[in-house]
């Protein structure tokens, strides 16, 4: 049996960067599956699968196909309930939703905007049309004017990050003292933007910074496996 | 055996107001454990129980003392472990963390501003002349600058509710579909603000709101047991 998931890419297909991606490749690691990553531009994800979804990730088990990273992290957690955990209980599984609330709308929006311009010029031109036209849609803006606002939020970032810095005084990983998926979906946001930005939203010597860190080291280095732009 | 919970009192001794009280009295009712709740002010806490605490809530349960609303939680998980659990396995625990981390940095931060002259006008004389020293001490200003800068809080509170509110969409309690220590946190939090406070931080027709409701409904209406300032 082949594990597959579709990865979304731009030009360089070997720097998948999106961050719900990086959230179900660290779950499957954390599982222990093997699996193949398939690249794939953003014009392309709807007819992945015969159409199978509209967004990524997409995850092949087999016959099964799952997408959407919370509902793979549930998947494999009931698939594969003999392996590592992603949650450690009920009450994991229902704080982690919390966990992921606070990174889209924290995290995500901000990065969204900070790192728009260096998205958006990573892509091929079909790519890039497309992701310009539902952008500035969805914004109701130029992609360069939502870059402006996106240089105030790096301005603030640090401050964004004040919840997870002072969880650290009390633990090493939101997991307790070792990572469960509520470790990925946060790394999935600062991995993005480290990937595909070379803007640095983390300095040296904060708590957060050394936490990603870990993340980047954990199940043989697979973060680290893409450098840093 | 008399469990006698010590819960922080202005004038009004039947009006606790602690924010990480209500999260040990909620522990409690969750658990199903009768208590006796003894009203202290400020300046008596460091004479309770032979020196026992300089912060409430202090717990004695028998021959036995806990201070610290989530060590509370902690030693009632494990004390009474056949009772409903607060925090549905391991990865609840450490997640709770986090929901503590962000209740403290994002909305105690905030309330203990837009509060801290309802807070002042609530105690003792003696309790008064102790908050003023040791608060201005703290922000190093008057605590009416300090309730100045609480002004501007308040205009942008609900904006700090937001990672609660985008959860609220996928289920109904932090817990998952019933509550856990995580929501009694959060709770905790906007119930020191509605109890000391004439200054409404919550909207009618908002999803937070209707969540506060059903926790103030929790435990026979424990949290309602108090009326609103």
């Amino acid at each position: 049996m082949t594990r597959k998931l579709y990865a979304l890419c731009g030009t360089d297909k070997s720097r998948p960067f999106s961050p719900h991606v990086w959230k179900a490749k660290l779950s499957l690691a954390h599982k222990g599956l093997t699996f193949d990553v398939a690249p794939v531009g953003f014009t392309a994800i709807p007819s992945l699968e015969e159409g199978a979804t509209k967004i990524v990730p997409l995850l092949r088990d087999g016959e099964k196909l799952v997408n959407d990273s919370f509902d793979i992290a549930l998947y494999l957690e009931e698939t594969y309930p003999d392996r590592p955990s992603l949650f450690a209980g009920e009450g994991g599984k229902a704080m982690a939703r919390f966990v992921e609330s606070w990174s889209q709308t924290a995290l995500h929006t901000a990065i969204g905007r900070i790192a728009i311009m260096d998205i958006h010029d990573s892509l091929d031109p079909v790519d890039q049309a497309y992701f310009r036209a539902s952008r500035e849609q969805r914004f109701g803006k130029s992609l360069e004017t939502v870059a402006g606002a996106g240089r105030e939020d790096l301005e603030i970032f640090s401050a964004k990050l004040e919840p997870l810095r002072h969880m650290l005084k009390s633990q090493p990983f939101l997991g307790g003292n070792s990572p469960l998926f509520a470790d990925y979906i946060v790394f999935g946001a600062l991995q993005w933007a480290r990937i595909v930005s070379p803007q640095r939203l983390l300095s040296e010597g904060d708590v957060v910074t050394d936490w990603f860190e870990r993340c980047l080291e954990l199940h043989g280095g697979l973060g680290r496996s893409v450098t840093a732009a």
